[in-house]
C-alpha cells in the first residue's frame, strides 16, 4: 500500500517518470546516505581507525531495502534529520561487534550533506546527458535553417529580420552556458566531515594521530572533492548549485518561451514534435513541453532564492537555515532535471515552418526593412527628406494595403534604387549567418 | 514496492507523518479530483443533464483503489496535466452505458482548480485545528506569566524589562491574525467550472437551457463557494491562499525565532518540552521543533511568490503560469501544516524559567532601567545635568562591576530618592500586564 | 547638484514621475516621519503629558523643508535607522524650552513604522485612484464589446470562441479584487507606539496614569488605527500590505499578459491607444505601457516574500528582518502605483480590432468548434462513429486546406444538418454575454 | 530643489553614502550610457564606418552635466527605455554635422546593457575592494585567536569546543569564495551590440564590410569582453551577476549572524568596534553594522530570483522580464556593495572577549566534552555501562549544579584516569588549530 503522504509526481508532469526524479527520490537520498556511512568507515578502516571486518559489515548492512524510508521520514521528527534513526538502525543491521564503527566520530549534518553532494552529483550527470542532446539538436536546427529568415520580435512586434539559424544557435550557447557552469559545480561539490562542531575532534578522541587526513579519505571513497574545510556552515556548494540550476532552467526557459510564443495558432512558424492532446478539444495539439519547461522555469528562481537565503548561518549549525535547504535543492535538482529531459525532447523534434516565417515578413508591408531604408535613403535624400518620405509611404502602406517597396517604386527621385532588393527582407539580415556560424564553432 | 521517485517525507521532517501531509499527499488530491468528477455529474444529474443512474455509476468507479497514482503521473506528461489520464481510466471502469457522462463539458483545469480548492479546505482544516490548540497553549502561558519579568531585546541588546505574558500574549496575537485570515479565505474558495475556455459553451451543445446555473450547483456538491466568474485565469483564489500561508508560516515562525534566540545555552529562559537528541552529543536537548518552524518560515515566502507570480496568466489558460502553481500550493500547505503541528506542541510543551529571566535582568548592571532614570533624575538635576550623570555611572558601572543603583545611592544630591525602587528592573514593566489583559479579551 | 547616489527613476520607467512615487520619495518618508513626531506631541498634550505650548513649537519645526534627506541618510548608518539624526536635528530646531517634549517616550520604530503607515495609506490612496480609473474603462470595454467573438486560446492554442466582453470583464473582476483587498488593507493599518520594548514604559515615568491610552490618541491624529497591541515584533500590516499588493500587480499583470499576446504582429487583435517609439526602427509602436506593467508584475512577487520573510522577527526588535521591510515595501507601493497609472491609461485608450478577431476564428478551418460538433453528432452518428468522423473529417481539413463546414456538408449522412449554423464560431460562445453582464453587475 | 520623488538613502543605511551607492546611483548610470554611446561612434570611426571628427564632437557632447535625469527618466515612460531620450538629447548637444552618428545602428538595449555591465564592473571594483579589507582583517583575527576556545553551539545549544580562530578562518573563507566568484564573472561581463534584433543589420546599411568585427572594438573601448553573439535575450551575464552577488551577501551574512548571535547580552563575546546608540536607551551598543549586513542578506536572494527569472525572455527583446533586470541589479549591487563596506569595518573593529569565551565554556558542567568522554570511556568500561555512568551522571551534575570533571573523579572505577585533562574544554578542540592554519594558507 503506498503511503498516504506520498508524492509520486501526480502534480509534478514536468518530472514525474524521469531519471532525474529517480535520482533524487527518497530512495535516492537514502541510498546516499547510506552511501556516505559506508564510506566513512571505509576511510577509517584505512586509516587504521577501525578494524578491516566492520568494512564488510557495515556494506552489507548499508543494503537500502532494509530500511523503511516512510518510518525513517516520521522518526526523523525527534531530531529533526532522518539521519539520526538511521544511524540507530544501521548500527542495529551491522551487530554487536561492528557496531560502534558505524557513524564513528561523525556528526548527523556529516553524512546528509554528504548525501546531499551525492545526489547532486549524480542528478547532475543526468541532466548534463540530456543537455548534450539537447545541444546536438539545437547545432543540427542552426545548420539546417542557416538561411531561414523569419521576423525578428522585439516588445512582441516585428523588427527587422533575422534567421532562425541564429535563434537555434542562440540557444544552443544557453544551453552550453549552463553545461559549463554545471560542470564546473559537479566537479567542485565536496564531502562534509567536521564532527559535531566541524573541529574532526572526535576522531582525535578514538585515536586518529591527524584528523584532517580523514575527509581526503573520505572523499576519495565517495568521488567528491576534499574540502578545504568542514562547511556545515559555510555553504557554498549549495549556494553555487542553486546558481548553476536556476540559471539551467532559465536557459532551457528561454528557448520555451521562444517555442510558446511562436506556436501561437496566429503565427504557427514552429510546433512541438508531438503536441499534448486535450481533455475537451480532439484537435489540440498543445505544446506540453515548452509549457511544462516554462512552468520550471518559473519556479527554479524561488528555489534557488531560499537556498542563497541559508547561506547567513548561525553558530556551527544553524537551527533553520540548514534544514531549509534539503527540499527546495531536492526539487531544484528534479526540476531542473525534469526540464532538460523535455528540453532534449522538444530540440529533437521540433518542427519548423519556413513557409509561414516567410510569409510572415511581409505582415508589415516592407516596414521590416524600414531600418534599412532610412539608411540607404540618406545620402541620397538628406536624413530629414527620407525619414519624411518613410513616415509618409509607411501610413500610405497601411492606409492602401499597399507594399512599401511598391509605394517606393513610384517615387521619381528613387527611381535609379533596386528597391525590390532594397526592400526584400530576406535580403536584411546582416550577420545573422556569420554569427550563427562563430555560435557553433564553440564545442 | 515503492516507486523509486516517491518522497515520503525523508527530507521533509517537518511536515513527515501529520494530517496536513495526509491531507495534502497524492492520494487525497486523486481524492479530490474523483470528488470533483462526481460532483459534476451529480450536478448534471440534477439539473437533467445527466441521466439519474449516471450517478451512482461514476460515484461507485470513483473509488480511489482502482487508480495507479503513479502510472497517472507519468501518464500526465502527454498532455501536461493529470485530469486527462484519470479521465480515460474512469470513464472506462464507469462503462459504456455511463461513461459519456464522465467529465462531460469539462476541460481538465476544472477539475484540478476545483480540487486544489478541496484539498485546500480540507488541509486548512487540519491547520485551524492545530493553531487553536497553539493559541489556547499560549494564552495559558500568557495568563500564568502575566507577572514574569524578563529582559526586553532590541537588535540583540538588553533594551528594557517586559513580561513573558505579553510576549505569549503577542505569539497568540499573531496566531490569531493567521486563524482570521486562514478562515476569511477558506470560506471564499470557489469551485471551478467554465469548459475550454471558460465560457461554459459545451454544457449548451448538451442541451443545458442556462449554464450559467451549473456552476453553483456543482459547488454546492463540494462544499465550495460559487465563483462569479470562470478563474481559470483568474487566479485570486490562489493568491489569497499564497498570502495567508506565507502569513501564517510567518507568524509561527515568530514564535520559533524567540524561542531559539531564549534557549541558546547562555541565555536558557525557555525549552522546548522534551528537546531533540543528536547522534553525536548524548548531552544535547535541540529546539527541534522551533528549527523546524523556522525552516518553513524560510521556505514559505518563496513558495508564495511563485504562486503570486502566477496571477500574470495570459490567455484562457496560460502555458506555464498555471502549471508551475500546483507543487508550491500543495507545499505551502503541507509545509504550513506541519509547522502548525509542531507549534502546538511546542506552545503546550514549552518551559518557562522565570528564574533566569530575572537573573538576566541584572546582566547589564540596571541600565537595563536607564530609560526610567533619565526620566525621574531630569526634573530633580536638570536634563543636561542628569545625562552627565548617567552617563558617567553607567561607566563606572562597567569598569567597576557595580550596580547602577549602587553607585546612585552614594549621591549625595540623590539622598531623598528611593534608589531602590527606582532601579529594580522589575517595577519597570510600563503596560506590559494592561496590554497583556488587553490582547487576551481577542477571542 | 544632485546627488550622486540619487535615483530618480532614470531605470524605472514604470513609476517615474507618477503620483504613486510622489507619496513613497524619501521626500514623502520625511513628511510622514514628521507627521508621526507632531502627532505623538500633540496626543501627549491632549492627555496632559506635554506642554500645550510643544504643539506649535514642534509643529513649527518639523516643516520638512528645514532637513537634509541626504544628509540624514548618511547619518543614520550611526545608529542603523534615519529617526535618530532626524530627532536630533528636530529636537535641536524646537529649541530649548520644549525641544525635551520631541519625542518623548518613543523609540525609533514607533516612529519609523507608523510612517511606512502613513506612506502606505498616501500612496494607496493614489492606487486606488488609478484602479477607478481602470475598472471604469473595462467596464466600459466589456459592454462595447459584448458580443465580439474572438477565438479563446490555452496554451497558446486556439481552442473555443469566446468574447472579448468577457476577457475585460474578467480583467476587471481582477481589478475590483485588487481593489476590495487594498481598501481592506488600507482601512486596518495601525499607528505604532510602545516604546523601547512595547511595553510603553517611558511614559509612566513621564507621568502618564494609563499610557494605553495614548497609542490611541495618537492614532487619531494620524487617521490611522489604534493597534490593539505594540507591533514592533508582530507584523501582520506589513505582511497585509505585502500580499495586497503583490496581489495588485499580479492582477494588472494579467491584463498586460493578454494585451502583449493579442498585440503581437501577427495577431494584432489589440493595440495600446499609443504605442511606444523605438530608436533604432521608425515603424514600431510598441505596448509599452503593457511591457511596464508586466516587469512590475514580475517583480512584486519576490518582494512580497521579502516582506513575508521578515514576519518571524526575533526578540522585541530584530537585528535586521525589521531593516529588510523599508526598501521593498516602498518599492512595492511605488511599482504597484506606477502599474496602476499605466493600467488606467492601458485601459482607457486600448484599440480593439474585431475584424481582426473575426477573422482568426477561421484560422483553424473550424476545428474552433470541434467541441461543438462533437457533442452534436454523437446522438446522430453515435459517440464513437462521430469521433471518427471528425478526426478523420479534422485530418482532411488541414491536408486539403479545406473548412470543416465545408467538408461536413459534403457528408451524406449528415445532410439534414444546418452545417452553417453549427459551424459558426461566433454562433457558440456559450455562456460568454451572461457571464459578462454577471460580472457586470458586480460593483 | 531636490526631486520629490528621489531616494537618496533615507531608508537605506546599508548603502547610503558609499562608494557602491556612487557606482550605481543615477549619475552612475547617465555617465555609463554616455560612455557606451562614445565607445560606438569611436568603434565606428576606427573602421572607417565614422568620420575622425565625429568622436570629439560626440565625447564633448556626453558630458553627464548636460541632461537632466529626472527628466529623462520621466521621458523615458514614451518608449520605456530611458535611451530613446537620451540619443535626442545627445543628438542635439552634437550638432547637424556629427549627429548622425550618435547612436548609429545601434538599439537602445545595446546602450543600456552596455552601461549595466559597465556600472557593474565599477561597482564590483569597489566590492571587491571592501572585501580585500575584510579578508585581511579577518585572517589577522584568526591567527590572533588561533588558541582562542570558545564553545561550537549547533541548533543554539552548546555542542563542542572550537575556537575562536577557525570561526575567523571561515568567514575568511566565505569572503574569498565571493570574492573568487565576483571576480570570475566581473572578468567575463561583455559590451553589447547586435542592433534593431541582434542581426547587426545596421551595420551594413551604414557600409561596414564585417560587421562582426564592430562588437569587439566597441568592448575594447569600454574595457568589456567581447560577446560571442549579442545576448538581448541570452541573459546569461545578467544571470551570472546574480548568482555571485547573492552569494557575496549572504557570505558576509553568515558572519553577521555569528556577531549577533554572539553579542547577545548574555553571551557578550564579541563586540562590534562602536556599537550603534539608541533614541531612546543611552547605555546601548546596537551591532549595527552586523543588523544591516544580515538586512542585506534577507533582501538579496529575491533580487536575484527576479534576475534569473528574466532568463526566460522571450523573442529578440522581451516584453517585461528585460525591463524587470534593471532596478534588482542596481539594487542587488548596491545593496552588496553597502555590505561589504559594512563587514570591513566589521572585521576591522571586531571586540573578541576571550575571557567571556572561556566563561561560557563551563556553562554545561562539563558535559561540552561528554563526546570525548564517550569515546575515552568506552574501551575502559565497555560502551553500554560508559553510556549509562555518563547519562546518569550528567543529570546528577545538572540536578547538583557541580562540574561532571567533579563527579567522574569520585568514581572507583576510573581512579587512574586523568580526568582533569579529559574534561577540560579547552582541550578537546580537535584539529581546529590545524584547519586553521590550512585554510589561511589559502590566498
Amino acid at each position: 500500500m503506498t503511503d498516504p503522504c506520498a508524492d509520486t509526481g501526480l502534480l509534478g508532469p514536468g518530472w514525474a517518470g524521469s531519471a532525474a526524479a529517480a535520482a533524487t527520490g527518497d530512495a535516492a537520498f537514502l541510498r546516499a546516505l547510506l552511501d556516505a556511512e559506508v564510506a566513512l568507515t571505509r576511510a577509517q578502516a584505512g586509516l587504521g581507525l577501525a578494524p578491516a571486518g566492520a568494512v564488510p559489515a557495515v556494506t552489507r548492512a548499508a543494503e537500502a531495502d532494509r530500511f523503511d524510508v516512510a518510518a525513517l521520514a516520521e522518526r526523523a521528527r525527534g531530531g529533526g534529520n532522518p539521519v539520526i534513526p538511521l544511524v540507530a538502525d544501521l548500527t542495529g543491521a551491522v551487530g554487536e561487534e561492528y557496531g560502534p564503527y558505524v557513524h564513528r566520530g561523525a556528526t548527523s549534518q556529516d553524512i546528509l550533506d554528504t548525501a546531499m553532494m551525492l545526489v547532486a552529483v549524480r542528478a547532475l550527470g543526468v541532466v548534463l546527458g540530456d543537455l548534450a542532446r539537447t545541444e546536438a539538436a539545437l547545432a543540427r536546427l542552426a545548420r539546417e535553417h542557416r538561411d531561414t529568415v523569419l521576423p525578428g520580435r522585439t516588445l512582441t512586434q516585428h523588427a527587422v529580420p533575422t534567421t532562425f539559424g541564429l535563434k537555434a544557435a542562440g540557444w544552443r550557447s544557453l544551453t552550453l552556458d549552463a553545461r559549463d557552469r554545471l560542470i564546473r559545480v559537479r566537479d567542485s561539490l565536496p564531502a562534509q566531515l567536521g564532527g559535531a562542531a566541524g573541529t574532526l575532534a572526535a576522531f582525535t578522541a578514538y585515536g586518529a594521530e591527524d584528523p584532517t587526513t580523514l575527509p581526503a579519505a573520505y572523499a576519495r571513497e565517495l568521488g567528491l572533492v576534499e574540502p578545504l574545510l568542514p562547511w556545515h556552515t559555510l555553504r557554498t556548494p549549495v549556494a553555487d548549485l542553486a546558481g548553476c540550476l536556476a540559471l539551467t532552467a532559465g536557459a532551457l526557459g528561454k528557448m520555451a518561451e521562444d517555442v510558446l510564443a511562436l506556436s501561437r495558432t496566429e503565427t504557427g512558424e514552429l510546433a512541438e514534435g508531438s503536441g499534448g492532446g486535450s481533455s475537451a478539444m480532439p484537435h489540440k495539439r498543445n505544446p506540453v513541453r515548452s509549457t511544462l519547461i516554462a512552468a520550471a522555469a518559473r519556479r527554479a528562481p524561488q528555489l534557488a532564492a531560499t537556498l542563497y537565503g541559508s547561506l547567513a548561518a548561525a553558530d556551527e549549525r544553524p537551527a533553520g537555515a540548514w534544514h531549509a535547504e534539503w527540499e527546495p535543492l531536492r526539487e531544484l535538482l528534479r526540476l531542473t532535471g525534469g526540464a532538460a529531459r523535455d528540453a532534449a525532447e522538444l530540440a529533437e523534434g521540433l518542427r519548423v515552418d519556413p513557409d509561414a516565417m516567410r510569409a510572415h515578413l511581409g505582415l508589415t508591408h516592407g516596414l521590416i526593412v524600414s531600418e534599412r531604408l532610412s539608411a540607404e535613403l540618406a545620402p541620397l535624400l538628406g536624413r530629414s527628406r527620407a525619414g519624411q518620405l518613410l513616415t509618409e509611404l509607411a501610413r500610405r502602406s497601411y492606409a492602401e494595403g499597399r507594399g512599401l517597396g511598391e509605394l517606393l517604386a513610384e517615387q521619381e527621385e528613387l527611381k535609379d534604387l533596386d528597391v525590390a532588393e532594397l526592400t526584400d527582407p530576406t535580403h536584411y539580415t546582416g550577420s545573422a549567418r556569420a554569427l550563427t556560424d562563430r555560435a557553433l564553432e564553440r564545442t
